[in-house]
């Protein structure tokens, strides 16, 4: 025990030294993804902080940021998700300093220098010469509009402000945000308080209030008010009247040039926003706000360090990639409107479907006593509303793409030894989506399709996504009888590890481009499927052929009503991670599964934006190959992703594509549910974990070079290794993984396959 | 059109008349089922009124009341229900005068003289000779609080109070209120502001948040806040921390001997409960509140006219029956945090299965407008929620206890002609319920059981309330062929019209007391069940038989598990609504039917308190036996309704039993969900309903006596009318059923039978 004390104090004192030279948070650069498809945050956030201030342009993207410059600026709100498709959430409480027309509520501003780090985002409001600055605590956002114009100026706090606003309102718009009410009271002559409701977005969600109290670090002169479109001048409270609402601070000439302005956030009340904002923002220092949360992104980033060999660009990707990945979900606990309990309260988990695969096990790697506090929070949610989330923003589950991947996540926890979660019912949440259907809406949670799926064994084509559902209900049963297995339950062991074969009975042999056997439609009387009729509206055909290659969605049928969700058969064909070795002789064999990697990559029936082939580059590994899962995803991050602002090759989806990055770039990948990592050759030479069980594991890659990228041989620990995977137990232990780098495949890793069923 | 307008005017000045002479809202005795089992709110309440306002003893009854004087007051909540079972509901934002003890948050006063009104409560609160006077607006109640002794006095306001909490807090606990969070804030010398969250209750609802405004009449000398169970003297707020708060309001001598108390309620935000209560209750006036409330009743109870034969005993249970049929639903509209609609939005529809058979059908008597918007706001809770609910309370759909009986509702407005309701999308709304599962939370809404009803044509005992829920579905198919034939949808009224036929397969040949066939259990294998196996704790039996007079709730299965819903075989057997006629044969024809009502109310197999058996003392009409109908209706009302405080004979549940009493006092039943009144002896010599649509329809009994109770002849409109039921629109029309009494009975209605299907 003495020893682990020690060595903790030695940590310490390294982080001490290392981040005085160069902190880590340094390395964050937040506008890479923000372009292309990343949809990724520009503005301040602490580690999974439920406030997220930032810039809202003209015409609303799913983070209110757009990368072209020439789009103005709107305002900024307090609230946001990162790297989301789909329909926008959020974009609550915009404020906006402006100067000149001072009767106007709509404002907007040509954009100048803007400058984003990690808890820090400034902007340059060309049409006034405003600079904005923007930090943020979890709870509290900080703003700092200087003024470098003589005159009057005025702040503007619009509580009817949200993302994605149809231009005409239609409450029946799917993945629209919705308005429902607003209110605001200017309190004293120097606070504004008042809420904004809204319903709806991505995940068709019900009301959300997000309450706020907006104090000035100056008294404004004179205030209006606004109810609609009409200003009332000195008129202190708009109340809710089921319309927008919001209020203007003037301040002449004897404010100085400087206006600081902070604002408390809560999902409970106004009052509650006062003491979130006096809690965490006591007085208006701006930078002690900004230090606190880059601290706080500090001991985080810290926690996996790599060595000085690492190029600069290297580096950014590398903790670029971090702090994407501690984005969301967010901490609200004790803001739960809901329900009140002891236990932790996560939000904006959108969607596990996307963060499962590699976004949480980096977070247990991190963080493992963080990733038990949002497993609980799943159990509670699972406890209190009936099932635990795919995806839940808003308080409100909703919406499921495919499986109930939630169960992978209890595995995952389960099989990596996470202390503190109670597994008994995490079964009974797991078993709840394996047996309950989920009702009218499918979509919401649960498992869609189930009376098929356990009755005839896969999701026929009378429900949509049936593909995608059947071969991930699959692994999500596998995952239960993983859990009932070390729970010691037999029969429900029995019952799952069979379901779990359920993938099979949609792979119909069937030739394509060289590969044999696919996963295609059935209907429900075990019919195989070869047409699709299209439904949507003006489809340009009226029927197609489904083959391994068609993609049904959206022109023949609605993006949710497609066999596979976002995918087509070649990619989910593949996604059996729990079975790969039936998965091969199923194809025909190791020479001929190659061959079908080997055409899906080279023909770009690879989709490198999104996550159902998460997987599938390190499926060489199972054929005794792990060089070539090794050449393909250096391929992959190489050719896709850099620290441009389109550096991310898809929706980074709370940090989905990020922490697929970061995995590789350190040599390890996940198979999420299970206890291993398979090898990769690294980016770096070194990689060290400093765990928060005080012990640390390296990944040491001796002679590393662009040529010296195949992996010769493997000790751990000092003994010869030649599995091409490690047990995350090995982690734990701490310890030292030490390749030998060459300029060639060899032997290392080609004896033995990684588990299978 | 002249006519008509000066028809209303005529009436109008009639009423003015009549109602200087003596208020019918006198005849108003808010006690009447306050005792027993009720359980009707004593305190003054609008017509459909948001807010209640009424005492909450010790102990904590549904209503917040206990008719035993013994049982003391711990002061009066802002929001309640009247006539419900199971578990409480609201009892938020609780205020008391108290003087003494002055440090104490618990308070507790020994009762003295109470009366209750038509908008009016008082009691005298013996321990500080305080008498406490209510009255109400419809979202703003009124307190006037008479301090006889001379010294310092106090007010407490409580948002941490609601009913029926248990000793220990337990987040379980099915059917109770469990606490979220509250606040409060003195926003000045006589006004304090909060809320109080709550969820669960007896729907097993979301939280709910109630929030209030409170205004003195006097400014208070000093106050205390208090969080949990201490007191903050000064501090002017308590933010939500997920604890009970409240505030003291302190008053000296100098006050002088009466303070006065308006409270503003609101389900959107506390300015919003400002904003209501500056509407309805703008000065300190109590009797201006407590006659605009008066006026509202006196509109709605004029409706209906008895003439001035009927003894002081009927007026008041006949009007005091009109008065509870209109307490709930409450309209909600632009109440309503979940969405923005220009749609009416009524809560508190709890249950509709207990509303749908007598007090819907009044109400549309009474005004058809009231019904469109009632009719239409659950249509909108579908159109957003997903559903139409079978109650619903605080925002929330829950609990469904048998069919989906809003269906009935739609049909019911459907062939009454009640204009201004999109009946495609009433369709819709019908046609989710029949074919769309409610998933998980079967008891939330829509149709339970769905997966057996559509595919064996019942629903088997693997499902609960098996035996309820297949026979109101079949009556609910039968309402949704009305709608659909109505629409010329013959493809739709062909599948639901042969669905509603489904009852018969739960017809089991079986012999019991006399009658033959029963509805009774059946597996999912087609076999009849004959034994159930108990599976409640402590059941005293391991297995019962059931047969048609068992029972097999609560001691064998739950509550909600029975085969039939609080109630025994004998009494569902006869509960098939549309097609009595078919129901006569497979019991063996008009003679064996006969026999069998004869002893299903002679050897009380009758269940007087609950609802499934509101039609059934009508069934003599189908065998061409109306005087039989009339004898046991008035055996009923003569042996179980009064004006005691025990004058309901079961709960009345949202005006439920009392509208059967009206009903029948009229001389008229519907059967709900089609065109036609049964025709019954009536109570009054003289009923005339002034219609909104401005047209009178009398029915007039000449020689009524208590001897001369058989009809011998009936006249609609001056023509000889022998069926034994009458047409709605008849009643539109306007004009006079004019039925000849006699002491013997006669061949009056024995010659042709009600419709059936």
């Amino acid at each position: 025990m003495r020893r682990i004390l020690l060595s903790f104090a030695v940590i310490a004192a390294f982080f001490q030294y290392t981040s005085a030279q160069a902190p880590r948070y340094s390395s964050v650069d937040p506008f890479i993804g923000a372009g292309g498809d990343g949809h990724i945050f520009v503005g301040p956030s602490a580690p999974f902080g439920m406030v997220k201030p930032g810039p809202d342009c003209k015409g609303h993207s799913n983070s209110g940021y757009n990368a072209d410059k020439k789009v103005p600026l709107l305002g900024f709100s307090q609230t946001h998700v990162s790297g989301t498709g789909g329909g926008p959430k959020y974009g609550n409480i915009q404020v906006m300093p402006f100067s000149g027309d001072f009767d106007s509520i709509y404002q907007e501003s040509a954009r100048g220098e803007e400058i984003a780090k990690a808890g820090y985002y400034s902007i340059m409001l060309e049409k006034w010469k405003i600079k904005a600055e923007l930090t943020t605590a979890d709870r509290a956002s900080f703003y700092r509009f200087v003024f470098s114009q003589k005159g009057n100026k005025a702040v503007k706090v619009d509580a009817g402000f949200f993302l994605g606003e149809p231009v005409k309102p239609d409450p029946d718009a799917r993945e629209a945000q919705q308005f429902v009410g607003s209110e605001v009271t200017v309190v004293s002559n120097n606070e504004i308080r008042g809420y904004t409701r809204i319903r709806g977005g991505w995940n068709n969600g019900m009301a959300y209030t997000v309450y706020f109290c907006a104090v000035f670090d100056h008294p404004f002169n004179h205030f209006s008010t606004w109810k609609n479109k009409q200003l009332f001048p000195g008129k202190n409270t708009q109340f809710d009247s089921g319309d927008k609402t919001g209020a203007i601070a003037y301040f002449d000439n004897t404010a100085g040039d400087t206006i600081q302005l902070k604002i408390g956030i809560s999902f409970i009340s106004t009052e509650k926003a006062r003491y979130n904002l006096d809690q965490e923002i006591a007085d208006f220092q701006f930078n002690k706000v900004l230090q606190s949360t880059q601290q706080k992104w500090e001991q985080l980033l810290n926690r996996i360090e790599i060595d000085n060999t690492a190029t600069q660009e290297q580096k950014i990707m590398f903790y670029t990639g971090l702090y994407h990945t501690m984005l969301m979900p967010v901490d609200r606990s004790w803001e739960n409107p809901l329900w009140i309990s002891d236990e932790p309260y996560y939000d904006d988990f959108y969607a596990i479907w996307d963060t499962f695969r590699s976004s949480n096990p980096l977070l247990t790697l991190i963080s493992p006593s963080r990733e038990v506090s949002i497993v609980n929070s799943l159990l509670n949610i699972y406890h209190r509303d009936g099932y635990m989330p795919d995806a839940r923003s808003g308080n409100y589950n909703g919406r499921t793409q495919g499986g109930s991947n939630a169960d992978v996540l209890i595995a995952d926890a389960y099989v990596k030894g996470l202390q503190g979660i109670d597994y008994n019912q995490g079964l009974q949440a797991m078993l709840k989506n394996a047996d309950v259907p989920p009702g009218g809406i499918e979509e919401k949670e649960g498992r869609g399709g189930l009376a098929d799926y356990n009755t005839l064994g896969y999701v026929s084509t009378r429900f949509p996504r049936a593909g995608t559902r059947t071969v991930e209900y699959a692994y999500n049963d596998y995952c239960i009888a993983t859990l009932a297995k070390g729970l010691q339950l037999d029969r429900l062991y029995d019952r799952f590890i069979k379901q779990s074969d359920n993938w099979q009975n949609l792979w119909r042999p069937y030739d394509d481009h060289g590969a044999n056997g696919f996963i295609l439609p059935k209907d429900p009387n075990g019919r195989w499927v070869d047409t699709i009729d299209c439904i949507v509206l003006n489809a340009p055909v009226k029927q197609m052929q489904y083959n391994p290659l068609a993609v049904d969605y959206p022109n023949c049928v609605c993006w949710w009503c497609a066999f596979f969700y976002e995918a087509s058969s070649w990619e989910y064909s593949l996604y059996v991670p729990h079975d790969v070795k039936t998965l091969i002789r199923k194809s025909g064999g190791e020479d001929a599964f190659r061959k079908r990697l080997d055409t899906f990559f080279m023909k770009k029936y690879y989709n490198v934006s999104n996550e159902p082939s998460f997987l599938t580059p390190n499926l060489y590994h199972w054929i005794g190959r792990p060089d070539l899962s090794s050449t393909r995803i250096h391929q992959i991050i190489d050719s896709s992703y850099n620290t441009s602002a389109a550096g991310l090759p898809g929706n980074d989806d709370s940090g989905a594509m990020s922490s697929w990055l970061d995995f590789h770039m350190m040599g390890l990948f996940p198979n999420a549910g299970q206890s291993y990592y398979l090898i990769n050759a690294p980016y770096f030479s070194k990689t060290v974990i400093h765990q928060e069980n005080g012990k640390d594991f390296a990944i040491v890659a001796h002679h590393l070079s662009k040529k010296n990228s195949y992996i010769q041989s493997a000790k751990l620990n000092g003994v010869n290794y030649d599995k091409s995977w490690l047990e995350h137990q090995d982690i734990v232990n701490g310890g030292e993984l030490v390749l030998e780098m060459g300029d060639k495949p060899g032997t290392w890793g080609t004896q033995v396959r990684p588990p299978s069923k």
